[in-house]
């Protein structure tokens, strides 16, 4: 038995480690270089199953990301962000000791690493295939070609395109999945193609847990950079991209108030331990903060669904409960399978692994 | 001008000391006990400024708030939470030292606190009188005189009557809210009146900013408990109870990449840093993460508005800005007002402030 008094996130290393392993074995069958993104977890420790996996290079989102995971050892690392400038002298300290890969998007970019970078490291120019959020949009060969042009130094080492289909996050339906996966792949090999013959090793890099979970990975893709998958959570259940059992990670909390008139259940675990991030859930068609199963005391049951969190505040979830609240009573201990788990994790800034065992993350 | 390279939460020491300055005489003036609840900001160098205030009682949202405002000297606090009693021996250890105040909505609570409690403290029975996030609904006398019935131990105080009115953040005109702070004071008085022959020292506690901002307070009402007021937001503007220069603390932000063709600017700045809450603001009708100001190096300007965050992802805000990114460039930096800043505050844990010092909170 765990002893648990307030909010706390419980990881499990067997689910977890399926998670990873099962992804690693699909990137090794499908001849795809497999860079996971650690934004999820952000653990050296987790890190290390992944070693374990055969895997060597990592996706990360931060400048700090990029050195907590260098200073566990990791030498080959992407930085997946378009390129802060402000953070020159870390990018710099970083490249002087392992090999990193930057996102250049703009000409000013490009301009300003050629004239300050002070050790060899690769870069992706970031490519926007539909999604809309940064990148440059696929057909704007001007702009790629002047990006390429203004990267003009010995020490940038042009690596290829690289994007993020985060669009996937937006359909519900794998034809409509497989269909953004194939508009990417054709946008992003074309550009390929094209610059191919100026630089021969250029790779296209995609990733999102969506298309890596649920579809075969398309011809010509060279290297998938997935991350939640490691954790998954109740955004990709509905999503279609896990079941309920490959949800790795759950916050237990205290319940403290009961109202069963109107079928409600009050934890102690709010916006400060979930976040604030919800799904609209069928066939409730409710926006809900996390789903809530029994808790044994040491493991929860993803097949006990006592209700949901329909409303958060800082440090209260509301659950609905099915039926008559549950027979839940002020001191039990429920589990949420959060909507977001890299934001939950991020929160929670430690796991504790149902051995009792505490595990850190960058944030500990 | 100080040194910001990544998202950083910037504190206006003198916007902040003027909150609490007016917010304390508004207190003074009109006769009622204040209570500040301190989850927003969550640093004891903040609540050194309330003290100077005349403040000596406060409001904190778990019990291991208690402990850390109790470790820096402060002896009389209202847990304002429903008693999770799983964590009793805390909860006595506090007791020990100093006054508390429990909040208790149950009979099962209310036995489990008389069997358990070792120290005198005092409680109030929590009220619903229109939330129905938690607490008895105010007329249901039976359940209030069960729990009074069931608290009974010579160590356990009856303190009175308290409630949160979170419904006043469910309108945005004056009329609604005062209609609401009038409901919720008939409410409290009449079960303050029910109960004062034989408790004769009973008070009614209510407290939210909105309210507590906006209207004068009802007579009758013995003590308020705002928290937010202290650096205000983007939620509390919208909701008429601040005007822009009167928010006091502002993420700045370096910018990332410019996309004028889509009127859109990427910050280095998303939901690990000013959380998910968003906000529908008129007149664009569009549910918003943070209002994007200038940043002049030293100070951010409220009134040079510079767009809002129509999306956010882990790392990333996306600006929708007024017109042509309005000039800016990667590597400038800009200040978010934020939709919820005792999340913001919780998330960042420390803040800088425009002298330099860093400050720290209960999470740094």
């Amino acid at each position: 038995m765990l002893n648990i008094k307030k909010p706390t996130l419980i990881l499990n290393e067997r689910i977890c480690k399926k998670n990873i392993s099962a992804m690693a074995a699909k990137a090794r069958n499908q001849g795809v270089h497999f860079r996971p993104h650690f934004k999820t977890h952000q653990s050296a420790e987790i890190g290390e199953w992944f070693r374990k996996e055969g895997v060597t290079a990592i996706t990360v989102s931060s400048v700090s990301m990029a050195h907590y995971f260098a200073d566990s050892g990791w030498k080959d690392i992407t930085i997946a962000f378009p390129v802060n400038i402000l953070e020159i002298d870390e990018i710099n300290e970083l490249s002087s000791s392992i090999h990193i890969n930057l996102l250049i998007e703009s000409v000013e970019t490009a301009f300003f690493l050629t004239e300050k970078i002070t050790h060899p490291c690769g870069y992706f120019v970031k490519i926007d295939t539909g999604y809309h959020r940064t990148g440059i949009v696929d057909s704007d060969i001007s702009l790629v070609e002047k990006v390429i042009q203004s990267a003009n130094s010995p020490r940038l080492h042009f690596k290829g395109f690289l994007t993020h289909s985060g669009n996937s996050y937006q359909i519900k339906d794998k034809a409509a999945l497989q269909n953004i996966q194939n508009i990417t792949t054709e946008r992003l090999l074309r550009l390929k193609k094209l610059y191919q013959g100026l630089y021969p090793e250029i790779i296209v890099s995609v990733g999102d847990t969506p298309t890596c979970s649920q579809l075969a990975i398309n011809e010509g893709i060279d290297e998938i950079r997935p991350g939640n998958f490691v954790f998954y959570d109740v955004m990709q259940l509905a999503l279609g991209s896990c079941k309920p059992e490959d949800i790795a990670v759950a916050l237990v909390c205290p319940v403290v108030a009961i109202h069963p008139e109107r079928n409600e259940v009050v934890i102690y675990g709010g916006a400060i331990h979930v976040s604030k991030e919800s799904v609209l859930l069928q066939p409730s068609q409710k926006q809900i903060f996390g789903l809530v199963v029994r808790w044994d005391g040491n493991c929860w049951n993803a097949n006990t669904l006592l209700g949901s969190i329909t409303s958060i505040s800082q440090e209260h979830g509301i659950i609905s409960t099915f039926e008559n609240a549950c027979n839940l009573k002020p001191g039990d201990l429920v589990a949420v399978l959060p909507v977001h788990s890299c934001l939950t994790a991020h929160l929670m800034r430690t796991y504790l692994v149902q051995d009792g065992r505490v595990m850190n993350t960058m944030n500990s």
